[in-house]
């Protein structure tokens, strides 16, 4: 038999289904606090719906294959177009803005490098139907506040913004003309893995003055937010963007978040989708991949389907996120946790720890005992009691006889106490206990 | 765009979202309870893991391909062979016995009938490394209680039980000879979708006096445990299976759900897997397909991988569970629902929603406004009040000016109130609210 998973797949033991867990449960409850409701689609779907918004060369990164009825069908790299299809058939009836989340699994055929995954969950977030830039600081301040409920602080990871609007109007005021943007667009993109040198020389060949590429690294490398108020901040088609840009880090302002977040202008992000703000987070340090980006994609749904709605929305991988916090010593370890131990004193029959699990299980409490009729009669009770301490029980009740018991608590200096056996239903909720 | 899933998928709307996660929250909820872990696996596994198990005919209900490194690969039909795969690979290193539990989503490309689906979710509860009929009653009584949990009662739902075991040394005591057993049990798994007729007369052929085969229909179909024990609870050979399932119903019964089962020996299930007790879930009233299934496969992990260990375990679908609920008005409707909605009254700046809303969102409350500056500012309190309701918040906030706020319910005759911005975070965790 195959002893591993598919190279990039990972098996999830209890550990590492624990981690899991805690980003999915910090997800969950961040989103649902911002009032947004959780959805799925499939993991396999048409290729198509990819090869409509990526292009065909998206086909070379898939799993895709045709299915025993000859269907062209791929397990789905991203969920964006799940969602646009979703919101599409439904879009009349849905209550706008449409504020939707999804965890989903995510399969990326990758060629193999290093540690590489090819599989990873991914929390998305989406708002349809709101053009307003009070909607773009809503969904940064979802994006930051996982974080805040994961402990990392605004110390540990940083915010960076851009807004394509904006960079377009501010390439326009240092003298790039419109034919010139995607190449300057491009070298934006590339600035921070690229030496000035050879980009300068690109830009240049596209014919952009020497001035004018000193003007560009010096608004996009390190945006500095206040020089760029005052000096663009009245300029004729780049005022309006940034005004709206300052209403956004108002609201952040407000939300108490705005230490979190730069201006950044050399935030570029996928071209032909992003319309607007677009943002990632980074660990401050700088060590790690991005963990999270998005931004405002208005075209997206009106080029895929039937409906032209504003649309705005980000991805965050449980991978990066899941590093970090290990880096940050903030993922908690899991271990093994029971609330009881059913313990069977000499002579205490079957029957009777049976019933006394059951009533500690009728309350809620998590409870086990030694799940052999003859080692659970004939075991010493120093013997039960050390299986249940490795089983991290946080008790044990030994059964005396088929009327009481004797409490023991492993993990606090709480003494042992007598408890009588129809009085177990009474001990309360595991919470209280 | 392709407007709709592929044929037998779900897409998961917020009100399918929240039925499945009903059934979730119960699956695991109950398994934790009695000291199960989650684990999981990948979705895409290599695919000589199920034809090792099931043989080279499973691959004509799989989705099966060779990926881009050409690998054969396929989507999981089924959880026990990655549990056996993980299980085997650190047998050494794991707690005995093992109690894990998953709730995979699960790929069987059948051939499309009206409304089967080509997916579902399954709760996979297992146990590895113990032997002892505890252990046996200990599943079931996992299964029930998930029944329970969920509202059923013994009277929506019974678990049918056989022993393989038991059945063989019956049918030995009844005059089978071992090399008629096969056809006996293909008969007995036919009995209740096919007519006597035609049964008694394959049997006939397969040798079997029409004595044994009217005491065989005695034995099997609608099973009389009682009498079953009187006549063969002393025989030679069938006593101690008979004493087992005994011991079995008495844990059951100290456990309180003893009246939710029945011995019924025409449970068969997949001949080449099961060894001992095995078990079905069924509506009472037989209008569904089983619940759920499972039993001990003690012979299966030495036959799939390098260990060899006892077994048992079960599975259970999202599908014939939800259908049951619904059926029985057991399944929760959803509704859209939101602890507060903040309403910016006359006058009220943004930035006062903003604050205010984080201040209960920070407190774990779910809250929302209307997401554009211009409307939130200038539209009416009345019609925030609508889109509050439409939105299903319990309660509005409604600011009057910087520091106060009125507090409205929609869902109760409680009177409105007064509040200080300033107390806001002082309203306490949203259980208590």
């Amino acid at each position: 038999m195959s002893s591993a998973a598919l190279p990039g797949f990972r098996d999830f033991y209890p550990a590492e289904l624990a981690e899991r867990a805690h980003l999915m449960r910090a997800w969950g409850a961040v989103a649902r606090r911002y009032g947004f409701v959780e959805y799925d689609g499939p993991p396999l779907e048409p290729l198509d719906l990819y090869t409509r918004k990526s292009g065909e060369e998206i086909v070379g990164q898939l799993y895709n294959f045709l299915d025993k009825g000859g269907r062209e069908v791929a397990l789905r790299p991203e969920m964006t177009p799940t969602f646009a299809r979703m919101v599409g058939a439904r879009a009349n009836a849905l209550r706008k803005p449409v504020r939707w989340f999804s965890t989903p699994q995510l399969f990326r055929y990758e060629r193999q490098q290093k540690g590489r995954l090819r599989e990873h969950f991914q929390l998305n977030v989406d708002i349809v139907g709101e053009t307003d830039v009070l909607a773009d600081a809503e969904l940064l301040a979802v994006a930051i506040d996982v974080m805040r409920e994961l402990g990392l602080t605004a110390d540990d990871v940083r915010a960076r913004v851009s807004d394509r609007r904006l960079l377009t109007a501010l390439l326009g005021a240092i003298g790039v003309e419109e034919a010139q943007l995607p190449v300057v667009f491009a070298a934006v993109d590339k600035m921070e893995r690229e030496p000035r040198e050879s980009i300068a020389a690109r830009l240049t060949a596209a014919g952009l003055s020497a001035a004018t590429v000193d003007r560009l690294y010096v608004l996009v490398q390190g945006t500095d937010w206040i020089a760029v108020r005052a000096e663009y901040g009245a300029h004729a088609g780049v005022a309006e963007h940034v005004a709206r840009l300052d209403r956004y880090l108002d609201a952040l302002d407000a939300m108490g978040l705005r230490e979190w977040v730069r201006i950044d202008l050399s935030i570029v992000r996928g071209l032909a989708y992003y319309t607007g703000i677009v943002f990632e987070l980074f660990d401050a340090r700088g060590e790690f991949r991005a963990i999270c980006g998005g931004g405002r994609y208005d075209a997206l749904l009106a080029a895929l389907g039937p409906v032209d709605l504003p649309a705005l929305g980000f991805g965050m991988g449980d991978v990066v996120l899941g590093e970090l916090l290990r880096a940050r010593g903030l993922m908690p370890q899991w271990e093994p946790a029971l609330d009881w131990w059913v313990v069977a004193g000499e002579g205490v029959p079957v029957a009777a720890v049976l019933r006394a699990a059951r009533a500690l299980r009728e309350q809620g409490f998590s409870a086990e005992y030694v799940l052999n009729a003859e080692k659970l009669t004939t075991q010493k009770t120093g013997a039960q009691l050390k299986t249940a301490q490795k089983a991290g029980a946080r008790r044990a009740l030994v059964l005396r006889d088929a009327m009481t018991a004797e409490v023991r608590a492993f993990r606090s200096d709480e003494p042992p106490r007598e408890i009588r056996l129809d009085e177990l239903h009474q001990l309360g909720a595991p919470h209280l206990a």
